[in-house]
Protein backbone atom coordinates (compact mmCIF):
# COMPACT_ATOMS: atom_id res chain seq x y z
CA UNK A 1 0.00 0.00 0.00
CA UNK A 2 1.46 3.36 -0.80
CA UNK A 3 0.17 6.20 -0.06
CA UNK A 4 0.93 9.93 -1.18
CA UNK A 5 1.61 13.40 0.30
CA UNK A 6 1.77 16.48 -0.90
CA UNK A 7 3.39 19.75 1.28
CA UNK A 8 1.15 22.19 2.31
CA UNK A 9 4.36 24.39 2.55
CA UNK A 10 7.99 24.86 3.60
CA UNK A 11 10.00 26.32 6.02
CA UNK A 12 11.34 29.83 4.61
CA UNK A 13 13.28 31.25 6.94
CA UNK A 14 14.95 30.06 10.35
CA UNK A 15 16.48 32.32 13.00
CA UNK A 16 16.84 34.04 16.42
CA UNK A 17 13.65 34.97 17.98
CA UNK A 18 13.23 38.70 19.35
CA UNK A 19 12.31 37.89 22.69
CA UNK A 20 8.79 37.79 21.51
CA UNK A 21 8.06 34.57 23.55
CA UNK A 22 9.71 33.84 26.86
CA UNK A 23 8.44 30.04 27.56
CA UNK A 24 9.76 28.18 24.07
CA UNK A 25 13.37 28.92 22.22
CA UNK A 26 14.99 31.63 21.40
CA UNK A 27 14.40 30.81 17.74
CA UNK A 28 11.97 31.45 15.40
CA UNK A 29 11.00 30.00 11.99
CA UNK A 30 8.77 30.96 9.10
CA UNK A 31 6.71 28.54 7.66
CA UNK A 32 5.35 29.81 4.18
CA UNK A 33 1.51 27.86 3.66
CA UNK A 34 1.05 27.72 -0.30
CA UNK A 35 -2.07 29.67 -1.68
CA UNK A 36 -4.82 27.09 -1.94
CA UNK A 37 -4.35 26.06 1.83
CA UNK A 38 -4.21 29.38 3.60
CA UNK A 39 -7.61 29.62 4.70
CA UNK A 40 -7.17 26.77 6.45
CA UNK A 41 -5.38 29.10 8.77
CA UNK A 42 -7.95 30.83 9.89
CA UNK A 43 -8.37 31.69 13.90
CA UNK A 44 -4.38 30.66 13.71
CA UNK A 45 -3.43 33.59 16.07
CA UNK A 46 -0.31 34.82 17.84
CA UNK A 47 -0.06 32.66 21.53
CA UNK A 48 -2.00 29.84 19.99
CA UNK A 49 0.49 26.30 20.17
CA UNK A 50 0.12 23.86 17.18
CA UNK A 51 1.57 20.80 16.59
CA UNK A 52 3.42 20.96 13.54
CA UNK A 53 4.04 17.54 10.98
CA UNK A 54 6.73 17.83 8.51
CA UNK A 55 9.36 15.64 6.43
CA UNK A 56 12.99 14.64 7.27
CA UNK A 57 13.63 15.81 3.84
CA UNK A 58 17.18 15.41 3.82
CA UNK A 59 17.25 11.56 5.29
CA UNK A 60 17.89 8.85 3.50
CA UNK A 61 17.43 5.43 4.74
CA UNK A 62 16.80 4.02 8.19
CA UNK A 63 18.17 0.95 10.31
CA UNK A 64 15.66 -0.39 13.16
CA UNK A 65 18.70 -0.17 15.67
CA UNK A 66 19.38 3.63 15.91
CA UNK A 67 20.66 5.70 18.57
CA UNK A 68 18.46 7.27 21.60
CA UNK A 69 19.38 11.10 22.52
CA UNK A 70 16.96 10.43 25.49
CA UNK A 71 18.08 7.07 26.54
CA UNK A 72 22.23 7.41 25.28
CA UNK A 73 22.26 4.04 24.14
CA UNK A 74 21.48 2.01 20.50
CA UNK A 75 18.15 0.54 20.80
CA UNK A 76 14.95 -0.04 18.32
CA UNK A 77 14.44 3.26 16.07
CA UNK A 78 10.77 3.38 17.54
CA UNK A 79 12.28 3.77 20.54
CA UNK A 80 13.50 6.87 19.38
CA UNK A 81 13.22 10.15 17.34
CA UNK A 82 15.97 9.74 15.04
CA UNK A 83 15.57 11.10 11.86
CA UNK A 84 16.16 8.82 9.77
CA UNK A 85 12.55 6.03 9.67
CA UNK A 86 10.41 4.30 7.01
CA UNK A 87 8.40 7.14 6.98
CA UNK A 88 10.44 10.49 7.40
CA UNK A 89 7.96 12.04 9.65
CA UNK A 90 8.27 14.50 12.38
CA UNK A 91 6.50 16.08 14.57
CA UNK A 92 7.02 19.03 17.18
CA UNK A 93 4.74 21.88 19.32
CA UNK A 94 5.59 25.67 18.23
CA UNK A 95 3.91 28.50 19.85
CA UNK A 96 2.55 30.58 17.07
CA UNK A 97 3.77 34.52 17.04
CA UNK A 98 2.60 35.73 13.62
CA UNK A 99 -0.02 35.10 11.10
CA UNK A 100 -0.01 37.39 8.13
CA UNK A 101 -0.39 36.53 4.35
CA UNK A 102 -0.30 32.70 4.72
CA UNK A 103 3.04 33.18 6.47
CA UNK A 104 3.33 31.68 9.92
CA UNK A 105 5.57 32.63 12.60
CA UNK A 106 6.29 30.33 15.42
CA UNK A 107 9.19 29.47 18.07
CA UNK A 108 10.70 26.59 18.99
CA UNK A 109 10.52 24.21 15.84
CA UNK A 110 13.86 22.72 15.14
CA UNK A 111 13.34 22.07 11.32
CA UNK A 112 15.80 23.75 8.33
CA UNK A 113 14.77 25.81 5.24
CA UNK A 114 13.10 23.89 2.59
CA UNK A 115 11.62 21.53 5.12
CA UNK A 116 8.43 20.59 3.47
CA UNK A 117 5.16 21.11 6.29
CA UNK A 118 2.71 18.01 5.73
CA UNK A 119 -0.22 18.95 8.57
CA UNK A 120 -1.22 21.65 11.02
CA UNK A 121 -2.96 20.56 13.97
CA UNK A 122 -3.93 22.42 16.88
CA UNK A 123 -2.37 21.83 20.39
CA UNK A 124 -4.12 22.11 23.76
CA UNK A 125 -2.82 20.79 27.25
CA UNK A 126 -5.59 17.54 26.19
CA UNK A 127 -3.87 16.72 23.15
CA UNK A 128 -1.02 14.79 24.64
CA UNK A 129 -1.64 12.36 26.72
CA UNK A 130 -4.22 13.76 28.58
CA UNK A 131 -7.28 13.34 26.11
CA UNK A 132 -6.85 9.70 26.46
CA UNK A 133 -6.58 9.52 30.28
CA UNK A 134 -9.96 8.87 32.45
CA UNK A 135 -11.74 11.81 34.09
CA UNK B 1 6.53 17.46 -4.70
CA UNK B 2 5.34 14.01 -3.83
CA UNK B 3 6.23 12.10 -0.90
CA UNK B 4 5.18 8.59 -1.13
CA UNK B 5 4.55 6.47 2.44
CA UNK B 6 4.50 2.78 3.34
CA UNK B 7 2.74 1.39 6.62
CA UNK B 8 5.04 -0.11 8.69
CA UNK B 9 1.82 -2.18 10.50
CA UNK B 10 -1.96 -1.83 11.27
CA UNK B 11 -4.40 -2.15 13.85
CA UNK B 12 -5.58 -5.68 14.03
CA UNK B 13 -7.74 -5.65 16.63
CA UNK B 14 -10.04 -3.11 18.92
CA UNK B 15 -11.73 -4.00 22.14
CA UNK B 16 -12.16 -3.09 25.70
CA UNK B 17 -9.10 -2.75 28.02
CA UNK B 18 -9.12 -5.28 30.94
CA UNK B 19 -8.43 -2.33 33.37
CA UNK B 20 -4.45 -2.96 32.63
CA UNK B 21 -4.14 0.82 33.16
CA UNK B 22 -5.97 3.14 35.41
CA UNK B 23 -4.89 6.35 33.65
CA UNK B 24 -5.99 5.77 30.32
CA UNK B 25 -8.81 5.41 28.77
CA UNK B 26 -10.71 1.97 28.90
CA UNK B 27 -10.16 0.55 25.78
CA UNK B 28 -7.56 -1.10 24.02
CA UNK B 29 -6.10 -1.92 20.40
CA UNK B 30 -3.65 -4.66 18.55
CA UNK B 31 -1.31 -3.39 16.04
CA UNK B 32 0.76 -5.93 14.15
CA UNK B 33 4.10 -4.16 12.79
CA UNK B 34 5.35 -5.85 9.89
CA UNK B 35 7.76 -8.22 9.80
CA UNK B 36 10.49 -6.30 8.63
CA UNK B 37 9.94 -3.41 10.87
CA UNK B 38 9.49 -5.63 14.04
CA UNK B 39 13.23 -4.90 14.94
CA UNK B 40 12.69 -1.00 15.72
CA UNK B 41 10.68 -2.51 18.35
CA UNK B 42 13.40 -2.95 20.84
CA UNK B 43 12.92 -1.86 24.21
CA UNK B 44 9.72 -0.92 23.95
CA UNK B 45 7.84 -2.16 26.87
CA UNK B 46 4.65 -2.43 29.08
CA UNK B 47 4.24 1.48 30.81
CA UNK B 48 5.99 3.05 28.24
CA UNK B 49 4.04 6.18 26.48
CA UNK B 50 4.30 6.54 22.60
CA UNK B 51 3.49 8.84 20.19
CA UNK B 52 1.74 7.01 17.09
CA UNK B 53 1.35 7.96 13.55
CA UNK B 54 -1.64 6.69 11.34
CA UNK B 55 -3.14 7.66 8.42
CA UNK B 56 -6.73 8.17 7.83
CA UNK B 57 -7.31 5.44 5.34
CA UNK B 58 -11.20 5.91 5.65
CA UNK B 59 -11.53 9.88 5.10
CA UNK B 60 -11.39 11.13 1.71
CA UNK B 61 -11.29 14.76 0.44
CA UNK B 62 -10.82 18.07 2.33
CA UNK B 63 -12.51 21.31 3.24
CA UNK B 64 -10.31 24.76 4.57
CA UNK B 65 -12.95 25.48 7.01
CA UNK B 66 -14.17 22.64 9.39
CA UNK B 67 -15.96 21.90 12.93
CA UNK B 68 -13.87 22.09 15.56
CA UNK B 69 -14.74 19.89 18.92
CA UNK B 70 -12.86 21.21 20.77
CA UNK B 71 -13.75 25.06 19.97
CA UNK B 72 -17.58 24.11 19.33
CA UNK B 73 -17.54 26.43 15.91
CA UNK B 74 -16.20 26.18 12.19
CA UNK B 75 -12.94 27.74 11.80
CA UNK B 76 -9.54 27.02 10.22
CA UNK B 77 -9.23 23.14 8.98
CA UNK B 78 -5.78 23.68 10.59
CA UNK B 79 -7.12 25.29 13.60
CA UNK B 80 -8.88 21.48 14.22
CA UNK B 81 -7.80 18.14 14.49
CA UNK B 82 -10.53 16.86 11.95
CA UNK B 83 -9.83 13.78 9.85
CA UNK B 84 -10.88 15.54 6.35
CA UNK B 85 -7.21 16.90 5.82
CA UNK B 86 -4.81 17.32 3.06
CA UNK B 87 -2.77 14.60 3.97
CA UNK B 88 -4.51 12.74 6.79
CA UNK B 89 -2.13 11.74 9.18
CA UNK B 90 -3.20 11.42 12.90
CA UNK B 91 -0.93 11.73 16.14
CA UNK B 92 -1.76 10.20 19.11
CA UNK B 93 -0.49 9.11 22.44
CA UNK B 94 -0.95 5.83 23.98
CA UNK B 95 0.73 3.55 27.23
CA UNK B 96 2.26 0.06 25.49
CA UNK B 97 0.33 -2.55 27.67
CA UNK B 98 1.91 -5.67 25.92
CA UNK B 99 4.56 -6.32 23.01
CA UNK B 100 4.69 -10.22 21.91
CA UNK B 101 5.47 -11.49 18.49
CA UNK B 102 5.59 -7.97 16.40
CA UNK B 103 2.14 -7.21 18.38
CA UNK B 104 1.80 -4.12 19.95
CA UNK B 105 -0.79 -4.00 22.86
CA UNK B 106 -1.69 -0.19 23.48
CA UNK B 107 -4.48 1.37 25.64
CA UNK B 108 -6.11 5.11 24.34
CA UNK B 109 -5.98 5.23 21.02
CA UNK B 110 -8.77 6.27 18.73
CA UNK B 111 -8.26 4.26 15.66
CA UNK B 112 -9.97 1.47 13.66
CA UNK B 113 -9.64 -2.24 11.96
CA UNK B 114 -6.87 -1.88 9.17
CA UNK B 115 -6.00 1.62 10.09
CA UNK B 116 -2.32 1.88 8.53
CA UNK B 117 -0.09 3.02 11.16
CA UNK B 118 3.15 5.24 9.29
CA UNK B 119 5.41 5.71 12.64
CA UNK B 120 6.14 5.27 16.48
CA UNK B 121 8.07 7.33 18.56
CA UNK B 122 8.40 7.47 22.38
CA UNK B 123 6.57 10.11 24.03
CA UNK B 124 7.57 12.00 27.41
CA UNK B 125 6.78 14.50 29.42
CA UNK B 126 10.07 16.37 27.57
CA UNK B 127 8.47 15.76 23.81
CA UNK B 128 5.43 18.14 24.24
CA UNK B 129 5.78 20.83 24.79
CA UNK B 130 8.74 21.43 27.12
CA UNK B 131 11.19 20.14 24.71
CA UNK B 132 11.39 23.46 23.22
CA UNK B 133 10.63 25.66 26.32
CA UNK B 134 13.60 27.72 28.13
CA UNK B 135 15.30 26.00 31.89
Amino acid sequence: MEIVMRPIGEVIFVGEAKHASERFADRQEVIQIYPEYQEGLTDIVPGKKLQILFYFHKSEGYNCIAFSHYEKRMTGLFNTRCPMRPNGIGVTVVEVLAVEDGKLTVDGADMLIGTPILDIKPWNQGTDPTRNMKA
